[in-house]
């Protein structure tokens, strides 16, 4: 389990592309509360619009980490970024990266944070040793995401329903399973990187017991009828042994992303497929609604979209960016209130 | 993927459990030809009724690798061991170990064979890129056995299957995803030593595109109705993009092993879930017969239970310690006849 220590830094490095710079976007969005500042290299042209302050300085004013909020195609980290980093190193901050290269490849990084005493944190990474699941129910109650397809949404509405839970004064945990999630959440384990036998053990470990009721919602990962990633879904979802389940969903999708040969499940039989799965370490899971990422549709489109899924399904349907998730957590609320 | 040089040398330690020297039996039973002798330190009290040579003299009668044959308590690799691994390294071969504890972490081993020009290959681990899973349908005929839990004859019955084809003269490879069945195979995946992301990509991996004729037998690994490892189950189900199916139960158990709150489903239920999920990659598969671990039965209850099993599901019932798996080869070569 990964635990980072704010407030934060946000690197930009050289970005050029607003869309290589995504996590720095959404954790500015997400935890704008642990975020102190912004820094980047004079060649970069994209800004969150945040105070700018070196290394050096966002240390003087408490900074505790630098966060890569790049990512850069090929996940790779530039030379030309190194002397921001050790200069943060010697600051006395941890550096946070989420890159595939790891921070400990870099010689000059490893020593810097050696002669420092502090961390190079890859959250993509853990060397964790891990339990193997025990499939034994724990106390607390949990929601886990879960979708048609990867990157649909499953995050994004995690920490909506997070928002709207302490919102009404409800106990809850944002729990986060990839490299964004957990910059926002400050810890997590990214589930997709632990060794194959350790997923049902690592999502256990992720929400561990705790008061009867308190909420721990749970960032999902992947999907059951992805051909190379549902594997990590099915672990994950086994380990989080959900109460409660919400369907992401992006109606312009008919296939897989990047796999035009692997049809996407109709919402019904995805509900139908994840109950089935969930129920093996669950038996009162259920679906409370669908969350729907409609950025494609007219505002009208949209409405229409909605009324038809939640009359087919006879569920809550909404989209977090477009009118909010409040039907989809007043059904986990009541739905919870009569559960066993 | 690991490749082993044959023959071997295999090595006992100082063994005392027959039960514990289960990987050096299964190999002298399932791949004879590829095994040259056994070596054991003067305190082990069992043997595999073989030759025996030192290290050194195994090397000069062609010995490619020394094989560690025993998993102890813990899976550590003792100090007394490591003259003997060290003279094999010394002697020009490859030291192969199944174990936890990685060969490289011994230092002395490390150097022996650095300056030796060999091999240490550690079966249960693999430091190889792996690609992500595609779901493209690959030329060949494959079948995968699966299981009500783990540790029920999975490997037992792909190699009795694959063994059963050869005598046919049926072209059949069987395909490893454990650290025994890869000694045995020479080579092979510990698919659930992978990254979580890559299981179904490392078995598509391990079972390429082949001749139309061509049959991998692939061996299962855990269990879809399994806390801890159903994730790598269905990965290694939707990689293997199995033509049939194979599913090996032991009656004497109604919980999974080591999990008393967890029951076990029902033959037919288990077989529908596995087809189900195996559509995903492979519309055409079917269940062509199940494989009974039947070894806690009397010769006249095996015999019921198999009738009775036939009859429910309407598919070839058998044991391969027990007659053989006959019946079920000929179902296989019957189905593959008929498919599209």
């Amino acid at each position: 389990m990964h635990t980072l220590r704010a407030p934060y830094l946000l690197y930009l490095g050289d970005v050029q592309l607003k869309s290589d710079a995504k996590t720095a976007f959404g954790l500015r969005d997400w935890c704008r509360d642990k975020v102190l500042a912004e820094w980047s290299l004079p060649t970069a042209t994209v800004s969150l619009g945040l105070d700018l302050l070196s290394p050096a300085m966002a240390a003087k004013h408490g900074a505790g980490s630098l966060i890569i909020g790049v990512a850069a195609v090929g996940g790779a980290i530039p030379d030309a970024w190194l002397d921001d980093l050790e200069q943060a190193l010697d600051a006395g901050m941890d550096v946070v990266s989420g890159m595939h290269t790891r921070l400990s490849t870099f010689p000059r990084l490893v020593a810097a944070a050696a002669r420092n005493g502090v961390k190079l944190i890859d959250v993509r990474h853990t060397d964790q040793p891990l339990p193997a699941g025990t499939g034994l129910k724990r106390s607390g109650k949990r929601l886990l995401t879960v979708g048609t397809d990867c990157a649909l949404g499953k995050k994004y509405t995690a920490l909506a329903i997070t928002e709207n839970l302490h919102k009404r004064g409800v106990a809850a945990t944002f729990r986060a399973t990839g490299q964004t999630g957990i910059m926002i959440a400050g810890a997590g384990i990214a589930i997709d990187a632990v060794v194959a036998d350790f997923i049902a053990g690592a999502a256990e470990l992720l929400s561990p017991a705790n008061n009867a009721e308190h909420w721990d919602i749970i960032e999902g990962q992947g999907a059951l009828f992805h051909p190379a990633y549902a594997g990590v879904t099915l672990g994950l979802l086994h380990g989080s042994q959900p109460d409660a389940l919400v369907l992401c969903h992006d109606p312009s999708r008919s296939t897989i992303e990047g796999y035009p040969h692997m049809p996407l499940p109709s919402l019904a039989q995805a509900i139908d497929r994840y109950l089935e799965a969930a129920r093996l370490t669950n038996r009162a899971v259920r679906c409370v609604g669908v969350s729907i990422n409609s950025s494609t549709l007219t505002d009208s489109q949209a409405q229409d979209y909605f009324t038809r899924v939640r009359s087919e399904l006879g569920l809550p349907v909404c989209d977090p960016l477009r009118g909010g998730v409040d039907a989809l957590v007043d059904e986990l609320v009541r739905s919870a209130a009569v559960q066993p």
